[in-house]
């Protein structure tokens, strides 16, 4: 795994003394209009708190930032919430919270565009500090519902196979779920392509990702995912340029149990599996001293000749 | 797996407050007399060249042990060659390799009991700077055949199937290894208890690691388990107090086919698989910043409730 990875860092940056620079790991936060009709066991609200706790550092992703090093950035992707101005927290608010995408679209096609518009401002922002390698993660009560539609659509899963727990339903919750999804479904055509599917089942956080990750690549950036939301932000923009998959590093597997399916379709295996489902990008954190292993042996460690040591 | 090893920690510190003070990681290198009768890809030489690799930096395990500010100590516990006095290398050296066990004990009863006693010394000079964390690695080609045949002595499983590649042996010398692995199996009665399989089968470092991993238990530290030769000392230290469990963290399953058997042996689930095979400690050395996540989030994360968030 080390030796994939150094190979893989040495291939995106052409070189073989690999770096990692001021790496960066942003949140997006949003609100969900699919999280009133009974998908979440949490109520919306904890989206903004949670937003709030990133803010005053003490959430799990605070955490393990700090212990590793990372930048921690934390974007309003479409929150409903008026935050006070603070300057740890970005406004790319598209407004507070997509439409239920249960009988209509969730985003319309000037606020998706808007979404990748802002994206794109903020890894160019980002960029300005040499940062190459870059971490995404999410907040969204209501997001594993979105991230479910849009594996289902885009790799041809049916439904019931891409729907987990979330945030932790209960077995009678989750069968209102797949059932409140099935019926979403069938009030949609099927998505022509990843932003029309965005377009339809949406997520503010989710279609920025999928903006920010094409910019990092356009940037040539590492790009870290995260857990089951952020693969779907993923699974997007590798649908929009399957490219993108060179510079990409998958952190860990979610317990939410679409993931695996999700990352067998990607053909990729991730560096952890913890057994955690609590989003915010702490896979890639945890993941992230690994990472930082393969480019430290690639660059420091002597080889059998170099070290005189017998071969077979 | 964070919450458990928070949990565990807690537990082992009594203390909703865990601390891990002076992480140090300790190779023990020998060599065995086993090598000669052709068990290893690689000649025995190849022992005290990592050594001096070790001494000199160069090892994998100098780059990780510098990147997580690990203090890593090498043990001569019985390699096969003069090392000139050097302030890294702690002279532990029983004598120059083990006897082959193919015909004979490997280890001699006086020789089992000084292994134990020097182990002992290393730790409570150790325990001085107030280490609570202490973790285990090893070198010694021919040291798999040594691991193999304790696992399947204390674990009763057959030879055949705790057997595999070590150093990247092909099909046709693993099955010359499990030849001479089953002739000395013959060669030998059922050993009675671990330290009678030790003496039969050796290893001076596999010998010396168990004394010092139970010396580190008794000075009640934390005990992190490497891949198959360490997991195969924890296995014999296990054998003989079987509370040593609740102070061990398993940090990586090794590629080598035997160890998940051992793991699953002793009912334990290790941190990474990385598909790794090169012991020295860098199971651990990699593992060991996820162990310092689970402490800091326990220490530093706020509660739902003390953040203000609402829950289900």
């Amino acid at each position: 795994m080390l030796e994939e990875l150094a190979t893989q860092i040495c291939l995106v940056q052409n070189t073989l003394t690999p770096q990692l620079i001021n790496p960066t790991l942003i949140v997006f936060a949003a609100d969900h209009g699919i999280a009133k009709d009974g998908v979440s066991a949490y109520p919306s609200e904890v989206t903004p708190q949670m937003v709030l706790n990133f803010l005053s550092g003490g959430a799990a992703i605070n955490v393990f930032c700090k212990q590793n090093n990372i930048e921690l950035k934390i974007v309003d992707a479409g929150v409903n919430f008026n935050f006070e101005p603070n300057k740890k927290l970005i406004d790319a608010k598209i407004k507070k919270g997509t439409e239920s995408f249960l009988n209509q679209n969730a985003i319309a096609q000037k606020e998706l565009d808007l979404c990748f518009k802002n994206a794109h401002q903020i890894i160019e922002q980002i960029s300005t500090t040499k940062c190459n390698v870059i971490a995404f993660g999410e907040m969204g009560i209501g997001n594993t519902s979105s991230a479910s539609m849009l594996m289902s659509a885009l790799c041809n899963i049916a439904i019931e196979d891409c729907v987990g727990r979330g945030t932790g339903l209960n077995d009678e919750q989750l069968k209102n779920k797949i059932h409140i999804l099935k019926q979403a479904q069938q009030n949609h055509s099927t998505p022509k392509n990843a932003m029309e599917a965005l377009a339809f089942f949406g997520g503010f956080e989710i279609a920025q990702m999928c903006g920010a990750m094409i910019s990092a690549f356009e940037n040539n950036m590492l790009i870290l995912v995260d857990g089951f939301i952020a693969t779907s932000a993923f699974l997007c923009a590798y649908t929009i340029n399957n490219k993108i998959k060179d510079n990409a590093i998958f952190c860990h597997q979610s317990d939410e149990q679409g993931h695996k399916k999700m990352l067998d379709f990607l053909g990729v295996k991730p560096i952890l599996n913890l057994g955690m489902r609590l989003g915010e990008g702490t896979g890639c954190a945890l993941a992230y001293p690994i990472i930082e292993s393969a480019v430290y042996f690639m660059n420091e460690m002597a080889s059998f000749e170099s070290a005189n040591v017998s071969n077979k």
